[in-house]
């Protein structure tokens, strides 16, 4: 994997180092205390709140980009992560704001910056494990944080646009691939499963409907009765069958939910 | 609209006019004889086949330069023309297929070209009224013409995997969008419908199925009946309610093939 290009080398030699004009911006989700959560980096100087994101190297794939940068800011590997749109508006990035966001450097550097360029970006989401990620800001960033997707602060460019497609290329997902097995611990009851379909639809769901549909798509083992005082009224756990699971990730399955 | 840039010109100032490092490729779907086609060009030196594709100008928005594209090469504009995938393989295009392209011309222009980096390239599908395209060689090329899906010719780069991915989306797209509004005549029996879906599908459907499943989403206008022979045989037409059609787009339907 790439090393990390330091700051002030990325100001002065970008351009030696990354494909021009392109650029990764991963939307990473998250699930904790039945809401939907997304990752944000807050820029040190501007105290903007932004997508994860970064420059793909010359050599490099741009699914490697996301890939890497991914683990950069979570320390997780192997995920799901997936392309679902590529934003290409001459208007979603405003030299201002990029000027702004590096304001802490010298702004010599920024003149003829290589960062000053027109972007299109690559946009990926992830959907994560929140209690695995040890969140860790970008050399630009402060911090590194949780925010509620429907709480979410003010942020730079388009990525509060970036942010809603990928929750619409989630929704259509949802109707033809699993979803929910990064995002849940190894045995949980079938509501968990549903507050995040929900999560994701933002509309309730006829629990009926949905436990006779997510059992229909046989991705899920039954296990024991999860533990309460009224044993007979305690939910069953299951699990994700793994085989099944991502036999279904690559071939489809049919919910419409 | 940009003009087109005279090919000497490309080849020798291209970096003056565009985007660096990105192209924009379109899969034009046409229907005709009971076949799903793709307009293809090929290449006046090489007589290699490859779908119409071209780069972005400075200013102009991604999503432009493809209906740019789309319609240098049809004739036609006002189309459903869909982004499905960005792709950023290292190994897309070779240096060499790239020279030979171009081989008609001073190879001195090529050394240094801009046309030599590496690119990656924004994927959009269209679906066009087949007898409505007058198909327009680029300069590059010497034909454009119709090719049925089953049966098509070699391609340069990735421009075989590009298709597939083109068709991949368009299944999907089939559950929740409706398809169909450009690739028919004004008035249609329901069976013609069908054999688009069977085209896009790859698979055969059941008649009764299809035709409740199409009249269930209030998109057709029921018209009169076909004219045959024999009248009490004859399928009645229907047309497209072009105004919950174009609502459907936008906010989805869940047919489920």
């Amino acid at each position: 994997m790439h090393e990390e290009v330091p700051a002030t080398e990325l100001l002065q030699n970008a351009r030696q180092y990354f494909l021009p004009a392109v650029s990764v911006d991963n939307v990473i989700f998250g699930f904790h205390q039945d809401e939907l959560r997304v990752l944000l980096l807050r820029m040190r100087a501007s105290r903007k709140w932004a997508l994860p994101g970064g420059y793909v190297f010359k050599e490099e794939e741009i699914d490697d980009a996301a890939t890497r940068i991914l683990k950069r800011r979570t320390g997780l590997q192997n995920l799901f992560l997936q392309q679902f749109y590529t934003f290409g508006s001459t208007s979603r990035t405003r030299i201002e704001v990029v000027k702004e966001f590096f304001s802490e450097f010298n702004p010599e550097l920024l003149e003829n910056s290589w960062l000053m360029q027109r972007f299109i970006t690559v946009g990926y989401y992830a959907l994560v494990e929140y209690g695995r990620v040890i969140p860790q800001p970008d050399e630009f960033s402060d911090r590194c944080t949780w925010h509620e997707l429907n709480n979410l602060p003010k942020l730079i460019f388009d990525h509060g646009h970036i942010i809603d497609k990928a929750l619409q290329a989630m929704r259509l997902q949802l109707n033809y691939q699993p979803i929910g097995y990064n995002l849940l611990p190894k045995e949980f009851p079938l509501k968990s499963l549903q507050v995040i379909y929900e999560a994701i639809l933002g509309r309730k769901l006829d629990r009926g409907n949905f436990n006779r549909k997510i059992l229909a798509a046989s991705i899920l083992d039954k296990k024991e009765k999860l533990y309460s005082g009224a044993a007979h009224k305690a939910p069953y756990l299951y699990s994700f069958n793994k085989k099944k699971y991502f036999a279904a990730l690559k071939n489809g399955l049919k919910l419409g939910f």
